[in-house]
């Protein structure tokens, strides 16, 4: 692949001092080789300059909760709360969904997470053709951790999300085999039991010894919804976290979707074992499920990053929306101050990576880490004027994803000046259209 | 200016009957002279066809409270609560201001409303320069109804911002008669006073009687922080809806924005009297002001528009983020269906327009309308898929400025391939940086 020199950037590292460095960036194959200083300083023959000269160079997004399977359904499960939307429209369409829908689900989901400057996901697939949503991340180019949703109990589960427990188990371990380090480890995989209440114990316990064994993240839904959390104390006669810590599913390989409903003991529970939550504050908003405490979880200092979560909830899978919501969201409350753009822009980058457990590779513009960045042309109406101005701010209170022009994953360009280079758009929509239509004949 | 034919688009009229339709709108001038049907049903010399097939052609946005004075702030005071806001940033960068800056920053702003759809705005001004706003509105090409502010009481407004009243009614006056009106009435005066607390009774008991004698409106701030409130009760003895009542303010062409935290009381009083606010989501969010009980007031009929607010309180100025924070915000306090995406771009078009008193010229597309129109493209990865898909959840949930594609004010085109053709962008960004780096010398 050769070298990359990025030119005069504006390098918002997300380093560990939170350096903001005027420089040149080099890329050598799919690693950051030099940050900072001048092409002068470095002996190369670079094959490839980009001019970045007042342009803000970023870490790509890292989003921590996402379902590229549920993209097609964008729009087809607008203001309802989270059981009605599960059992009546969401887990149908699931059941659904055919090898080749999955397929330009996650590519429709792929092309709006590039285009707007994610360049990492941790994702939860559905119960059947998980492989294809693996080929759309191998032909996408995203960095992904995902794995099949696991769900082997339930009532109200459509039959063709209903699987058997052994089963789940070895589809799952196979999907493992095939994909966990595709790439050169760009892709992984994770066990993604759904939540407490569609998964036997059996299952969760398996998962657990399988995640422990492989060291791979376990994927999980918890505390979303108060119509959840009873049916968990009914189930299992505990609260939530409370359960998955007695059957020893918290460690920091567990990654829990939402957590807006943790009392005193949950919270010690994350902050004693090092669990790591997802904020998703879109949807948690659209499914009417609460608000999360995240300055108070913050200042306790549990593991957090943030995620758009699946289409049909948000209704799109734009970290900068929810970048923006997180910074605003939580100061009626908690006040002004409680959350400033920079603590959250390191929840989106840093943070995330250390959700995922790839802070030593992604979430951070340092020497030796992966390629995987974005370049911000701010130079428009809604984000000037740029004297004196905090770059943290124009990033998370005014970019958006119009302002990405290039983005790199593993130092392969995969946006050009606004233009997705790894997935052919018209091909994507016809078939994301053509798709979607045959699933809902299918209801 | 002849005749424009836009062909085969998808209508969403915002009618009465909320028409969605398929077909063509001609714009003769300024006005919308037919809708729906075909081009060869028009007896007519068209000067210009624009093909819509597949796109959505929607009303301009009215956006009923805007300080196009502060967009020169943007990122200057973030993370702060109101009063501390006023005092310690927005005023002293307000009384810094000179002509030339206070028109490049509304230029900066009618750049970036235009650019994301909205075609009216309801503005406050600042205390001196406001001429020089007015030629940016002229100029610019936006309908705008806006005034001088009025600050003739209050012990911690900066000397450049206390008026004498009589001289700050004369101002007032004086820029009425020159712009109340001009262009056909695409701009028009209304009386300004920023809020009972920078106010003497005698300035809004007389902007009361030359706002009805002259039958324009009053636009000012109301209910907005608990300070403000607290500030009120101490000046005046009484809440603040209540008080703007007892003076005899209250009327239909009063618009209040934030409204915040009204008692019983104060909503029955903007009932009785027809008094409109301006829901301002991520500005109440930002000043951590609080949550509006928008659906509460909606179901009571009061009249309601939405507003960006100031760039330093939002950091941007656009319909699509606050439409979509509307639709979300109150869903985890009232329930997924409190707010669906139709109730908002209503509020957001002919909402606003009737907020407005302007619902017989703008709001809507139906003939004899001014022709002040948007096209969105919504071919796009995070705005698909199309098939099935509900035209105000498209618009509502997922939708972004950069979907706009063409807009026209009086049926001028002012956005052609989202471009904006009535502000010369490299001239406003160059002179928005120069004259906040004069503006930050001045403090």
């Amino acid at each position: 692949m050769g070298t990359t020199l990025l030119r005069n950037a504006t390098i918002v590292t997300m380093n560990e001092r939170d350096d903001i460095l005027t420089g040149d960036v080099l890329l050598r194959d799919d690693i950051i080789a030099a940050v900072g200083g001048q092409a002068a300083d470095y002996d190369l023959s670079t094959t490839r300059i980009i001019e970045a000269r007042g342009k803000l160079l970023l870490p790509g997004f890292v989003q921590t909760h996402i379902h590229l399977c549920q993209t097609l359904f964008r729009g087809q499960a607008d203001d309802m709360a989270l059981m009605d939307w599960l059992r009546t429209r969401v887990w149908p369409l699931e059941a659904a969904h055919d090898e080749e829908s999955v397929y330009y689900s996650a590519l429709l989901g792929i092309g709006e997470l590039l285009r707007s400057g994610t360049t990492t996901i941790l994702d939860m697939e559905t119960v059947n053709h998980t492989d294809f949503a693996f080929q759309a991340m191998a032909a996408g180019g995203i960095r992904a951790v995902s794995g099949k949703v696991m769900m082997d109990a339930g009532g109200d589960v459509p039959a063709g999300l209903h699987e058997d427990t052994d089963r789940s188990i070895a589809e799952s371990t196979a999907l493992l085999e095939k994909w966990h380090g595709y790439d050169s480890g760009r892709i992984q995989y994770a066990f993604c039991p759904r939540f407490v209440v569609s998964c036997t114990e059996r299952l969760l316990t398996e998962v657990r010894d399988l995640a422990a064994k492989n060291q791979v993240l376990v994927h999980t839904h918890a505390a979303e919804n108060r119509e959840e959390i009873e049916l968990v104390m009914s189930q299992r006669g505990m609260r939530n976290v409370v359960y998955l810590d007695h059957i020893g599913l918290t460690s920091p390989r567990l990654v829990l979707a939402h957590c807006i409903w943790l009392d005193e003991q949950e919270q010690e529970i994350l902050r004693r074992t090092g669990t790591k939550m997802t904020h998703c504050p879109s949807s948690n908003l659209k499914l009417a499920s609460g608000i999360a405490l995240v300055p108070e979880l913050l200042e306790q200092g549990i593991g957090m990053g943030i995620g758009a979560d699946g289409a049909p909830c948000n209704n799109t899978l734009d970290m900068f929306q929810e970048m923006r919501l997180t910074a605003l969201l939580h100061k009626a409350r908690c006040g002004p101050e409680s959350m400033n753009a920079r603590t959250v822009l390191r929840m989106a980058t840093i943070g995330g990576a250390r959700t995922l457990g790839l802070d030593h590779l992604v979430g951070s513009i340092e020497p030796g880490k992966k390629a995987d960045l974005q370049l911000l042309d701010l130079n428009d109406f809604h984000t000037f004027p740029s004297y004196d101005a905090d770059p943290y701010s124009r990033v998370v209170y005014a970019a958006s994803r119009g302002n990405v022009s290039h983005v790199w994953v593993d130092g392969k360009p995969v946006v050009e000046k606004g233009k997705v280079k790894t997935v052919d758009k018209t091909e994507v929509l016809r078939e994301a259209d053509r798709s979607i239509a045959r699933l809902l004949k299918r209801l």
